[in-house]
């Protein structure tokens, strides 16, 4: 059986037999009894196990070491120590895999940094244990939050022949030998499999549009890509993404949805993953429970990017010094994200940006000046989602791009969604990471990603 | 509100006021009437909005064209005409966004390859509608079966260092110009972002087992790539793929999850999408219900390879001619999966399978000449799934890629994971869109994959 089957109703067990497979977390040793901290991985609680010197093979176990694989048989009794409420006292055991004592995840702190390294083996420990089942739980939340609620998860293509957004920023994909092309003096188009470049994508948006106006309402959850080179606590080249479109739905309406949804997943989080939230609560950042119930408790406060600068440039008059200085019509910093979710204390949607600061599909709104955008700040880690009405007007969406010397050839798909039964539409981003670290105050982007590719990083 | 949430009930809404908005999928005219198939994407089913002259913009409605999109207010009475049984009595209408004659999803028959051509508004058809819903629906069912099961959702990395099992059909990435590239004679790796030549992932499996030897149950869903230049119904060079990995179990146990959980999904979109079964049930294959039916009423027959060739070498004795002979030692053709799937009138798994034919990873067998591999097979698909027990022993793995002359440098990290408490593990593959082609009896690739990559295509 399972330990989290056994742990859910331990006092069910009282008195009988059982048998276990996992591992050794930790083993001590004393003359005539020995302790192991077993755990098999399907719950963040570890079980204590018993043994002493009546088992025959007793000199035989104590020679078992940390990070072997077991099975063992035994009954559930009252623990004695004050650790546990039960454990079990072993009658059988069976060494499955040994381990030598050179396993580098003995039962002892490990720097983080030691532990990326250990990529491979970091998911039996605590704190990874703990991070990766919130990640999977997180993800269950997303799903069961949008098909509740009759959304298509649509899989947007990873492979795509466009870049739309983040020029330079794609990385690029040939099914051809980089040695091969190097001796090529040009690129041979003709000898690519998709008869083209092809990139991967860093957003599933625009094809995720074309879907909201088939289904009303879907969402992307998969993984996208960015070949900057930034190497920072917050940057990844490989990061999930949810993007939710909805069609016949405003800025307002969708603001209601990215509120709704946040608050559900963090409901979510706590509910499901009561042991890891309390261990991350201790070791990681004392309060992290209490923050999250607060955003999930409190209504999030709706202000426009003027509105904003307003209060930014009146903090400056009131003597505080900004590192850059708060301008309309620009963008605002880090500092002035963390002002702001202090001034109201709680989330804060800013909305309605200068659309020269923001993308050409974003709905424009009747000022000439700024965009239906709106972006989530967080207290604590900034913006967290960021959303838009989207440009549901066939001409003004060209002549945007026409503004920006935007080469549409490749998206006269998307065009033409607003020529055939156009609708008022919005949606959202949500990088899934960002929101790890959020939930789980972890603070490196390296820690809630399984295998993390950054600058110079891509083992495993 | 949705159409779903009010056809779910429709009876409680008669006599009542409603406002919806969606598209006009079909507009029948009449002198004094008009009809509007109506439908807002969030179900099968569509609505009839009736109107008549005694509406005063019953002369502009009648110029409303198909595709266009509307707000309708109106009630919902018993209806009259036969198709169905409550219809939506028009009070008010607002044209969102009109659409021009040369819209291309008329209210006709479509040609599949027109459709693909058109894949931006293909979803808004019956059959991609049915197809896309059922795309959705089995994603979540594949998450709950496993997250009811305390899996952990495992995202595997897409970029990969390393190249273990399909040489030469890997998509090679750079974040560097292709054309900059070709102007190098040779490929500077410095110069790449990661410090070395990157690909596209085939297969999460290796990865999962690491997280599998910490959680005991993973399970991997994510896109896969393979740059083969294979133009047929079943191939695309993007798809997404589930691989669960288990500890502690065998390819006994392994069987008993891969019938249990392909049981469990078909079950589940039997329940959550009924009126798209009956649809194509109705148009793509007839009898495709009952074939799924009896599929999650068998028991799956379990069979060694040897004994297949026997059976299909008797086959032979009897006069059937095959077109591969079957052989000891060898793989099998379609024909003798066809053969089996038959004889048996049901699901079989196929069991060890000679190593010869099979991965590395496999576990190797105490005939020395047999691996734990098993592939289920279906009546009408051919292969589903493929598992296997994965070998668990250091020196018998190490030995087994020496034979093969692998290069295992990149793999220091798999192969530790046979000296770190080793475990009888096993997993298995998925193809999600096989699954979808054997789930909706559609018979192309390109026809379940929202915007498919095959060589040569790799538009929107």
């Amino acid at each position: 059986m399972d330990l989290r089957e056994l742990l859910k109703e331990i006092e069910k067990y009282e008195g009988k037999e059982v048998k276990l497979q996992g591992w050794i977390r930790n083993h001590r040793k004393q003359k005539e009894f020995g302790f192991i901290d077993f755990s098999d991985g399907t719950c963040f609680n570890h079980l204590q196990i018993v043994y002493d010197d009546k088992l025959s093979s007793f000199e035989e176990i104590q020679k078992y070491k940390n990070g072997s694989s077991i099975t063992v048989i035994g009954t559930i009794v009252k623990s004695e120590g004050s650790g546990q409420s039960h454990e079990l006292k072993l009658k059988e055991i069976i060494l499955e895999g040994d381990c030598p004592d050179d396993y580098p995840m003995q039962p002892k702190q490990h720097s983080r940094e030691f532990l990326r390294e250990q990529a491979y083996l970091r998911p039996r420990t605590n704190l990874f244990q703990a991070v990766f089942r919130i990640r999977s739980v997180t993800a269950m939340a997303i799903h069961t939050y949008f098909q509740d609620r009759d959304y298509i998860y649509f899989h947007s293509p990873i492979l795509t022949g466009s870049d739309c957004e983040g020029a330079g920023e794609m990385f690029r994909v040939t099914n051809q030998d980089l040695d091969e092309i190097a001796k090529m003096r040009e690129n041979d188009q003709e000898k690519e499999l998709f008869g083209r470049t092809v990139s991967l994508t860093v957003s599933g948006q625009l094809e995720g549009e074309t879907f909201a106006q088939a289904f009303k309402k879907i969402y992307t959850f998969g993984p996208t890509f960015r070949a900057e080179n930034s190497n920072t606590k917050f940057h990844a080249n490989e990061f999930w993404m949810i993007e939710p479109e909805i069609a016949f739905c405003d800025l307002e309406q969708v603001m209601d949805i990215e509120e709704d949804c946040l608050k559900y997943i963090i409901n979510y989080v706590l509910e499901h993953c009561k042991p890891e939230m309390e261990f991350l609560d201790k070791y990681v950042e004392k309060g992290l429970i209490e923050k999250l119930k607060k955003a999930v408790n409190s209504k999030y406060v709706r202000i426009t990017h003027e509105e904003v600068i307003k209060i930014l440039k009146e903090a400056e008059e009131k003597g505080i010094k900004w590192e850059f200085k708060p301008e309309y019509g620009e963008d605002i910093a880090k500092e002035h994200e963390k002002y702001i979710t202090e001034y109201f204390n709680g989330p804060v949607f800013i909305k309605d940006w200068p659309k020269d600061i923001k993308s050409f599909y974003m709905k424009q709104n009747e000022d000439g000046k700024t965009v239906a955008a709106v972006d989530l700040e967080l207290p604590g880690i900034g913006e967290l989602i960021g959303g838009s009405q989207r440009e549901d007007d066939y001409d003004k969406l060209v002549n945007r791009t026409k503004e920006l010397n935007m080469d549409m050839k490749d998206y006269w798909w998307y065009l033409n969604l607003r020529k055939y039964g156009s609708t008022v539409h919005s949606g959202f981003g949500i990088g899934f990471e960002r929101l790890l670290l959020y939930l789980t105050s972890v603070d490196n982007i390296r820690d809630v990603i399984p295998y993390p590719r950054t600058p110079g990083n891509c083992e495993f």
